[in-house]
């Protein structure tokens, strides 16, 4: 089967449409139009199967997880997505499989308002590589680097959920009920924090997605910035679905070692904490202050109550099963 | 090993160094300014091993194709190469690999002016996606679709020879001395024809790049522009080297079939011709008129002389070895 036939067949309509796309699938290259003053996100990340995600994972779920793992590394920046294009690799064409990635594809980008403009569908290893674009207003990008001593470090929803979802499907725990069924699902169905990236801009000093586990990305901040950081682990948020699944020594430990819960990670001072609490309100989504930066130690000191306490994997998720 | 442990060690210059990058690799997302009055182009495309390179190719070709193949899009399109986003993914960590792989990389980016502003390393199967963003003056994009009956079609430089060079790489053709090297080398680094897309804006009523066959990506400007073709295959331009290595006959069926020429096909109106040759005599590149387009049948008609020919393949290339 030629390449071209595949994608004229299942991505030619392309799902959600945005005014700002000139050109959409169907030429040489997409064309569009960036709105005047606003500054281009750009972003890139690969899924492949048995690595980043199960081989038994429902299309639809690696539809999600490959749209939201991107459109997490624009929320991370500050920007508001808008473009995503997709290379996909499958060994062969299933049609019920392409019938639900392409679902879930559409689902996502309708949600978030991100048209598909482009791609390319080859035959190899199944693996999905999305470029995602978005726009940021000059000077309001949130990088890893602009955090300072005295900053509050704080992390939206809960974490460790996918760690544990993860285990579950591997049959490494024993999870029943409705817990379960949201572990899994947080596993397979990665919310990107959109909303909160945009919100944050010009608040936040710092920000980054947990992609590898907080011990993991928060190190990223520590280097980029030249910044320690003292975390309580006592404050760091759990769902109730994990504390009903593990003991709470457990759930600490896949809060801060687990990855793929693409929960934001920011850094605010002291000053801006009222105007943050105020900006995250419109969001819906709740943020926890997990701890304070500290001197120019680029060390993370982890702390229980009043004592050190010792994490049992240093590093984070390795992005392998 | 880790992937951005990968990543910052040999991709972390990021090569030629752009004034709108504001930020490049390193944070979640790459920051990018756009001109003013520009629109964006935007491509991505995938080479697997094995599917789109032999497995024996050399990593500087491999580097080569995968962005040469891109900014071919975009000198389809008409457009000015900007920046690349880089997915690599590897079965194993083979630094002799990688730092050849880089060094081809960074001489055609530095070489088109191109920065590679960010990607992801990842382990699994041999496999390269590029994204690839350049700019357009609104309105001047070169599409598929824009042709009409009556309009000259051109080819830019020879056709054929990377089909020649692949078959000899497989041992399906025997030829020797400085006639094997310019072939083989035509399949290990395509050149695109950046300068003729942007020198041919506004003049050229439709423009495809040759990935596929000359048959086959014709076929997608027939489609998209409603018309007929009529093509002289004695009007096929050959290079001396794959006449040296074929028969005439032989050669046609190459330069009517083979692809990953990377060459650029285009349209052009009669009263448009003389502007052609002048915009086209600043870019150093042959281009060769082949045939002329028909009515509205979509049909493509090849003749040699005077006389209807019939090409052996009715299809393209199907980027499998």
């Amino acid at each position: 089967m030629k390449e071209f036939d595949l994608i004229s067949r299942y991505f030619s309509n392309g799902g959600y449409k945005r005014r700002d796309v000139v050109i959409g699938i169907g030429d040489d290259c997409a064309v569009t139009n960036v709105p005047e003053n606003q500054q281009l996100a750009v972003t890139t990340d690969t899924l492949v199967a048995g690595v980043h995600f199960l081989d038994s994972a429902p299309a639809k779920s690696v539809a999600y997880k490959t749209v939201a793992v991107n459109l997490s590394d624009l929320a991370a920046m500050g920007a508001e997505p808008a473009w995503i294009s997709l290379s996909l690799s499958l060994p062969e064409v299933n049609e019920d499989w392409l019938a639900e990635f392409v679902e879930g594809l559409y689902e996502l980008t309708q949600y978030y308002s991100v048209q598909l403009i482009g791609g390319d569908t080859v035959k190899g290893p199944m693996a999905m590589t999305i470029t995602a674009q978005g726009f940021i207003p000059p000077g309001s990008e949130l990088t890893r680097s602009g955090a300072n001593p005295g900053d509050w470090v704080y992390v939206t929803g809960t974490l460790g959920d996918a760690g544990v979802g993860l285990d579950i499907l591997q049959n490494k725990l024993t999870v029943e009920g409705e817990a379960r069924d949201v572990l899994v699902n947080r596993h397979y169905y990665p919310t990107p924090r959109v909303a909160v990236g945009t919100a944050i801009r010009r608040i936040a000093t710092s920000c980054i997605d947990l992609s590898d586990g907080l011990i993991s990305d928060l190190g990223h901040v520590l280097e980029a910035s030249g910044c320690g950081a003292n975390i309580h682990v006592d404050r760091l948020p759990l769902s109730r679905a994990m504390t009903s699944a593990v003991d709470t020594k457990t759930a600490i430990e896949y809060a801060l070692s687990a990855g793929d819960d693409y929960e934001l990670l920011f850094t605010v001072s002291e000053e801006q904490r009222g105007i943050l609490e105020t900006s995250l309100a419109s969001t819906n989504v709740k943020a926890t202050c997990i701890g304070q930066l500290s001197g120019h130690t680029e060390k993370l000191s982890l702390f229980k109550g009043d004592k050190p306490y010792e994490a049992a994997t240093e590093n984070g998720y390795e992005h392998s099963f």
